[in-house]
């Protein structure tokens, strides 16, 4: 028969088993963390009616979207998890209950041009707040503390969540007489990391015409940097002189203010006047959040305070703030960097079985027990040399190796071998056990991400 | 602006928040149980080349499915999760180790004209032992411990898994010289539970063209029912006539011989003869797993031995066994039958912190307290009345209310209410921690099936 060549799509990530492990404890840590904070886990279909998904319209946005016609209907795969909660909760409005906390992790999909580190098919993993008319500001005070845990959980200390508010920017470009280009302003000011302040003054007068006096103006105001305190003291030289910028800086003022109590150390926050994450969705609080040691990464979680999710469904006012992790992306890149833990067990059992009699009810039986012990147990009993048995344990790095034979089931005890230290021990079951669950726990004690 | 009406595809289930944190726990089960017995978890792409994932060709799945052109590329949708794990394993060989023991749970997607309870995406939970050339009977016999784990784990008891062994069926028609109309045959027997052994005779002689005795024989044959021994010792009658039935009979003989091993209780198991499970692709052991009081809902858990996962795409033999668990319409059918246990907590959250000062850092400490104690807290800020707020945690049936004002603060306190009992204390926090917990721990003890 004639074979086709197996493949998968450029663009797609699959994964081998052991990193699939690392993969499956990254996503049990966000979703235990995000369960701590009282969000609600959501499951919306991956494929939805184009005119729904595409109720907004325009941009790259249709130009990537996967879209197809099945028998009469327009379909389209789900581009982000934003638009699916925006009609999920203008569809269920009357059985939910405000503020509406889900979090949803789920794969997203865009026809980006293949390249190394992108993807088409990734996951997403967001948390959103959802006031119904109102959401109250210490909503927007507990995303950098989601993002703490967050990360603090899956094992990074070397971070920062940067915050900066979009009504202290418009403020004080309205002050500035500078409403009006204050989006090529933003896009400009942007690239401040990258091209440095000078380069930014040239692109400020050239690209967006703005005067002298006004680009030092700007770049004065983006050079407001230090601690928290010393930035907020800085920008209350800036108060009274328009209504926007001052709720700004109050609603940041409030940000700072419960840090502490959230349990975000200093040292992992700061406020960030640089940040303003795209143009005209974001109406309050925005976040980013950059490891120290890979700035090249980008912010690997992103988020901000929005006034109106789903205006495209409903005449109903449904703001909301919400944080994002582009997960695919964020482990591809942290697998790049040799941040993911090897040490951690990978195997996909924590005990392999082997029988060494004919009869293989009493392995099986020891099997039934260990499973029933909560210990991942396989049963091999393929025929094969010992010595191939014993590198299929190795080759799978499964920590326990327990032999059964004649004599110790006469004797009431097992061999076990420990596949690190070599050590083989002859105990009863409840014995090696509890060697078995002591030596998993230490296994299992590191975090997910390592920093080096 | 003119609105774009919400709605959510027809066959494509999107749930409630309380219905979904059912579903959440019953795919926690299943990840947890099938990781017990050394599976490791895939998660494969949900988009394939038409060409690999059609490489089989033919028949319904080519009608059903979604496939559609992105640029020049020829794209599907998965209908199952075998073909991907075919093409997975043939892909990765060289860095899979066998026999590789897999699960994945993830969603699949089958245009199938719109039906209650019929759904075009929908989760499959399946797991697959692969051999590499060969693959030992026990991992057969080890198929009913996994199911009997995941039912008795999600709360069901009253539930049978019938197994068949295929070559028992093909050395009996062999037997019968009907080889060649032992597809027509299967599917008429399959038909007896609706129409009875009299009419399933009628159709193998006019739509099977049997003879009366050979009619007689088959109808002798499915005939044969007892328990597990009796049904063996009727089966030996046969034995000696032809080589594949014979090896069918031990490799049943060997599957009910360690049952007693692997935990299988006898009455949740029944060698059933009239079992066959489609035509070509299985080829020894065959499961099906119905719900003792709801026979009208069918197999909820199916699978078996086959001799060649992948051969559209290698040529090498890669035997396995495996079974399937159609989640989605399991779970929409035990919803339909009232089975799904509300007593369970279905809160985003299980403490509603509400704060009574006007300073904030207080209820946020102490919010920040009970989520590193591991409960999940939602802190409640909103400006609302009182009874609103009350009525938040009431609609949510959130189990904890905690208020903190400036009283409870001076005694170092914290007000409790209990939202089920109505009792409210006033207790420093370590001991409303104990009483929560507690609490928790007893609300969360049911399994998420009940049976009635």
């Amino acid at each position: 028969m004639a074979k086709m060549t197996p493949r998968t799509l450029s663009g797609f990530m699959e994964l081998l088993p052991a990193p699939q492990q690392q993969m499956e404890r990254m996503m049990e840590i966000l979703r235990s963390t995000y369960s701590r904070y009282g969000f609600t886990p959501l499951d919306t279909p991956v494929i939805e009616a184009s005119e729904v998904l595409l109720a907004k319209g325009g941009g790259d946005t249709e130009k990537q979207i996967y879209r197809f016609q099945k028998g009469d209907a327009d379909l389209a795969l789900r581009f982000d998890l934003t638009v699916p909660l925006a009609k999920y909760v203008a569809l269920h409005y009357n059985d939910l209950s405000f503020p509406f906390r889900r979090y949803q992790i789920g794969k997203v999909y865009r026809g980006e041009r293949a390249q190394r580190g992108r993807f088409r098919e990734f996951y997403q993993a967001d948390i959103d707040v959802i006031g119904d008319g109102k959401l109250d500001i210490t909503n927007e005070a507990e995303i950098p503390s989601i993002i703490y845990q967050t990360f603090t959980a899956l094992g990074l200390r070397r971070f920062q969540i940067r915050v900066n508010n979009r009504k202290i920017l418009n403020g004080f470009y309205a002050m500035q007489g500078l409403t009006e280009k204050s989006g090529d302003i933003m896009r400009t000011v942007d690239k401040l990391d990258k091209i440095g302040p000078d380069k930014v003054r040239v692109c400020l007068m050239d690209d967006c015409g703005l005067t002298d006096a006004q680009a030092d103006e700007i770049l004065k105001f983006i050079a407001i940097t230090g601690s928290n305190s010393e930035v907020l003291s800085a920008l209350e030289d800036y108060q009274g002189k328009n209504e926007v910028f001052d709720q700004g800086l109050s609603e940041l003022q409030t940000v700072v203010k419960y840090l502490a109590a959230f349990g975000v150390p200093e040292e992992n926050f700061a406020v960030d006047l640089t940040i303003a994450r795209g143009l005209d969705y974001y109406t309050g609080t925005v976040y980013e959040t950059t490891l120290l040691d890979h700035p090249e990464i980008g912010s690997v979680c992103s988020g901000g305070r929005y006034d109106n999710l789903a205006e495209y469904y409903t005449d109903r006012q449904l703001p909301g703030v919400g944080i994002s992790i582009g997960l695919t992306r964020l482990f591809y890149v942290l697998g790049e960097q040799g941040m993911l833990n090897s040490a951690l067990p990978t195997s996909p059992a924590d005990v392999l079985v082997l029988p060494m009699t004919s009869d293989l009810a009493p392995a099986i039986q020891l099997a039934t027990d260990l499973r029933g012990a909560g210990v991942r147990t396989q049963l091999y009993t393929e025929a094969k040399k010992f010595k191939a048995k014993m590198s299929y344990a190795d080759k799978l790095a499964i920590p326990y190796v327990i032999f059964l034979g004649d004599d110790e089931i006469a004797q009431g005890v097992v061999s076990c071998k420990d596949m690190t230290t070599g050590e083989q021990t002859k105990l009863p079951f409840d014995e090696t056990l509890a060697r078995i669950r002591s030596g998993l726990a230490q296994r299992n004690k590191g975090c997910v991400i390592v920093e080096q």
